[in-house]
C-alpha cells in the first residue's frame, strides 16, 4: 500500500506514534511537542481563517535557528495563513497527509501525500493552502529566518514585517491595528 | 493503517505518484526530478560509503535559494554520508518511509515514519543515517546555505569547507587530496 493511499486511510498522522519510545536527542517524537493554535492575526475576521491550524514547532525544539519546521495539521476547512507573499523568506511545503488546495494568483490546485510546493522570497504571488475536505490534512512547512522579511496580503487590508521582537502587522498604509 | 504501517508495506515511496498528473509552478512531484547519486567525496572508499545513495533536490527545483531540500532514498546497506558535524549550518531530518538508524556520539538509535531529527551548527557530535534493512528508506532533509560553513568528520581524515564553487575536502591537516 503506498503512502497516498494510506493517508486517505488514516485519521489522524500523529496516531503512527501510538508505540511508546525513549528518544534521546537530536530525535524528536513530533507527538511530544505541544501544539500551537493561537494565530497573531490582528483582527478576529483574519484569526477565524486559521482557526483549526495546530502547528508543532520542530524546529525550535531541535534547537535550530536559521531556518523553522513546523509539523502542521489543519482541519477541515481551515486555511494555513491568509494568503500572502514574502518580501526575503523562502518557504516550502511537503503533504504528508490528506488532500490541501493550493490557492495563489494561477487559481486552485491540489495537492495530496509526496507532493510539495516552493515559494521563493521576492516573487509576488500570494499563496496559502486551504483544507477543504472532510478529514485533517498535515504537511511540514519550512522557512528561513533572514532578517529584513515582510509580507504582503493581496486580498485583504494587511501588511507585517518581521522584527526581533516578532511579527508587526499594520494597515496597507502603514496604520498600526487597534 | 497508520502511515508508519503502511511504510512498511510499501517497496517505494515514489510509487505513490503513479497517477499522471498536470502540475503548475509553484507545485512540485518530487518523482519527475532527476536524482543524483554520485558523490563529491574524493576517495573511492568514503564513496563506498554512500553507495545507494539517492538525493532529488526539490529546493533547486523550486528555486528556493537561502536553504537545500532533498527527498533522499537510502538503499539497504547504504548512508546519508560520513558521520560528520557542520561548524555553521543547521540540518533537519524528518523520515518518510522506511526504518534509518541514526549514529551519533551517543550511539545508534532508530528512527521510523514521522520521527525527526535536528543537528544545529557548531555541536561537535558526528551524525549520519544509515539503512540497516532489507528494504529502501527515504527521508527529507533540509540544510541552511548561509556562508562560511565547514564540516568536521571524526571518523576519517578527511575536512571539507563550503566554497561558491561547492565543497572543497581536504585531509585534515588541510593537504588537499590528490
Amino acid at each position: 500500500m503506498s503512502l497516498a493511499v494510506a493517508a486517505a486511510h488514516s485519521a489522524d498522522y500523529l496516531a503512527l506514534m501510538t508505540t511508546p519510545r525513549t528518544l534521546k536527542s537530536p530525535v524528536l517524537d513530533p507527538s511530544t511537542i505541544t501544539p500551537r493554535t493561537t494565530s497573531a492575526y490582528p483582527t478576529e475576521a483574519f484569526r477565524k481563517v486559521v482557526a483549526g491550524r495546530i502547528k508543532r514547532a520542530l524546529g525550535d525544539a531541535l534547537a535550530l535557528s536559521t531556518f523553522g519546521v513546523n509539523l502542521t495539521r489543519l482541519e477541515p476547512g481551515a486555511a494555513s495563513a491568509l494568503r500572502h507573499w514574502h518580501r526575503r523568506q523562502d518557504e516550502f511545503v511537503f503533504v504528508l497527509e490528506g488532500e490541501l488546495t493550493l490557492i495563489t494568483d494561477e487559481g486552485a490546485q491540489i495537492l495530496t501525500p509526496g507532493m510539495c510546493a516552493g515559494f521563493p522570497g521576492g516573487v509576488p504571488n500570494g499563496h496559502h493552502l486551504v483544507n477543504r475536505t472532510s478529514t485533517p490534512a498535515t504537511y511540514l512547512e519550512i522557512g528561513d529566518r533572514l532578517p529584513g522579511d515582510a509580507a504582503e496580503y493581496p486580498d485583504v487590508d494587511l501588511h507585517v514585517r518581521a522584527t526581533s521582537a516578532g511579527p508587526k502587522y499594520s494597515h496597507k498604509d502603514g496604520r498600526p491595528y487597534e
